[in-house]
């Protein structure tokens, strides 16, 4: 089958799944289940073969660890499935409902978005998690992983692909792609596909929002900011610059740059320097902060700009919140920014101001996470200014349609004068 | 001023506006609406040359009548701002809360989307319902209006952002672009604008979606469907199939291609026939239709894909609902279509499968819009299938935040074990 028959197949198949019942999708997620524990020794079977060829060609240790497969992870990804399962169905939901006349109802239903393509790294858990995210939401959806866990992502898909056929699902709502040709194809299908979520390199965001007009909901850079003010508890700020800063280097929400209010400055940077290197990170400073502290390097405004992803931070003093705010609208990438300090008219004004999806105080950048807000499973974390901004959780793979229920009525006769709206809150769920 | 420059002081602007407090926005509102009857008679003389110089130009008598704004239509759209004072403020709604732990909470909260751009069609009342709407809503805007109105368009726009800037709204927060080539220097800002809203032709729509990376919010075409099922009451489904189609032939909810259930096709078509020749329509029917009425022209596929905006409709006879649904997903553009039909389990068939943003029973389609939906304002009808679909009001301009409060709170305290997440619903709306 070609690509764009397969994107075919599963738009048509996205049709009918937004009106599965939600019985029959949690059964599907029951099966795919006990599918993954039956079928364990295959898939291990599959991610050593990914894992010999990996350490040849000498992929990283932390890529190699994300790609790594085996019993405690299939348990995490079943596990995973179990609170997919006791969620409340996100589909069919009543948000809004009016009387438009005493015989003419409008009902705002949620339901699926049609269909999603996600294009992922080498991390078959994330292959589980977005095709049971899109299952339960009603959506059709087209995978593409990274290539160094192909062996693995063909197995998984398959037994995913069957199980959930087997318990009745709309043959065709999952298809895996495996080539980047596959993905040039599928950028070009926008009247097929709804939505794509990338999760990979800034680049290949930026390449994908080039190459095509279907909606993309994502995230091209995570530089975060935390901004510890001149009215700031100092020992406070230093747990949380550390947290913010090291507690896991290699993701978005890790803080890139410390702005540090110029007042407190010469209090705060000799403890702060011992903290971070107790942890090994590498400082990168402006003038001031040099003329305080040792560096490792001086900052430049290409530090402002540089998701460093790694035991390294750059350190810039600020003349206050106004400098602060300006430099994190300036140089942010509206992820994830925090203030410390005690007042909270400083607060207030960060948070209004601070045009980022995710303003916090006190406490660490790091919280920016959809496990940690609470939402269960996750989609990703956009940037994007609509549909959906910060971590993203099931209901970022749902819109809504318009139901209304009339008795003959027509336009006419409200034009006309013989009838009036009255466009009355009815406060009730849709039902025919 | 540059057009990159002003596009940036809106972008400076928009952040301010972000926090402008409702009452500042309603006074602004009011200034606009004085400003706007004072110097009427400086409106009524710029769209007189507007006036003038269309007819020689020998405009189309339609486009004329939208063109023309005097007395009634001013006072029209002071009407709609009054309307717009007493709408709620969207923003800084708190659309969830949630203890993270007994120390730490967060909050999701509305705030505007930043920068809008907008471009519409020779009509000066979408000018200021634009402009009023984004300032409502707290968002910057970038205005481009056809060039028929341009001296109608530059002293609205004068007046609005001079009542506005005396109101204390944060300067540059609205723009006006005179020419396409301004258009295409913003299409490449996507850094600084983030949605575009065009409102005009298909062709205007898809060639802003192939040069901008920028969100695109809008519909592209309008091919409405009524199907008739054989369980429909006749007398209504006439009534219904003309308002659909004939009420206001140049707007795009009305219908265009009417499916008819053969087992109700040789009753219903002779009444039909004499019906929409009442109002002149066009039919063009396929060769079931013709072998029972008179039809004017034989339809081919080419008229399943056009939007005639014009007395004329598509009739095709279909094998029942099933056929009916396919040719709708198949040759619709998801924006309005309605079945007439007194069997429910139909009804609810239609509605899950029929990928549409607006699905209707037993009414006409001509309901679909912002105004007869109750919104109030209406910035367009959308058939995107994620942010905003079908008509969009106020909402549309907006998204949120997420605000979190921590008093020292560290994610490693959490991985380590030390703390637990506690995840429970706050139901309180945000304050420090």
């Amino acid at each position: 089958m070609s690509i764009q028959e397969s994107v075919k197949e599963v738009k048509a198949a996205s049709v009918v799944l937004a009106a599965v019942e939600t019985e029959r999708k949690n059964s599907a997620l029951r099966a795919i289940q006990e599918a993954l524990l039956e079928r364990k020794q295959e898939i291990i079977k599959a991610n050593n073969k990914d894992l010999e060829r990996s350490e040849k060609e000498k992929l990283d240790p932390p890529l190699l660890k994300r790609l790594k497969f085996q019993e405690d992870k299939i348990q995490g990804v079943v596990d995973g499935i179990e609170s997919l399962i006791q969620l409340k169905d996100p589909v069919g939901e009543t948000l809004q409902s009016t009387a438009i006349d005493e015989d003419l109802e409008l009902y705002k239903v949620s339901c699926p978005i049609g269909v999603i393509g996600v294009i992922f790294e080498s991390r078959p858990d994330a292959l589980v998690q977005i095709s049971t995210l899109c299952l339960k939401s009603g959506n059709g959806v087209l995978l593409k992983g990274g290539s160094e866990a192909k062996e693995t992502n063909r197995i998984l898909f398959e037994i995913i692909r069957q199980a959930a056929e087997e318990a009745e699902i709309p043959k065709g709502w999952i298809q895996l792609m495996e080539t980047r040709d596959d993905v040039n194809v599928m950028l070009k299908m926008d009247e097929d596909i709804d939505l794509i979520i990338p999760r990979g390199s800034n680049d290949f965001v930026k390449y994908i929002m080039d190459h095509s007009n279907i909606p993309v909901l994502g995230h091209a850079d995570g530089i975060c900011h935390l901004y510890i003010d001149g009215e700031a508890e100092v020992e406070m700020a230093l747990s949380i610059a550390v947290d913010s800063k090291t507690q896991y280097v290699s993701v978005c929400n890790a803080t890139e740059t410390l702005l540090i209010d110029r007042k407190i400055a010469k209090e705060l940077l000799p403890s702060l320097r011992d903290r971070l290197k107790e942890k090994d990170v590498t400082i990168v400073g402006d003038e001031e902060v040099a003329a305080v502290i040792d560096v490792d390097e001086t900052a430049g405004e290409q530090d402002w700009k540089t998701e460093y992803l790694d035991y390294k931070i750059a350190i810039k003093t600020v003349d206050g919140l106004e400098e602060a705010i300006e430099h994190i609208n300036t140089y942010g990438s509206g992820h994830t920014d925090a203030i410390v300090t005690t007042n909270k008219s400083k607060v207030q004004k960060f948070m209004d101001l601070v045009d980022s999806g995710n303003v916090f105080w006190n406490c660490s950048t790091r919280f920016s996470d959809g496990y940690r807000y609470g939402f269960g499973a996750e989609v990703g974390i956009s940037t994007n200014k609509i549909h959906a901004r910060g971590p993203v959780g099931l209901d970022g793979l749902l819109i809504y349609k318009y139901k209304m229920i009339g008795h003959g009525n027509i336009v006419d006769d409200y034009e006309s004068g013989k009838k009036t709206y009255r466009h009355r809150p009815l406060n009730k769920s849709f039902k025919l």
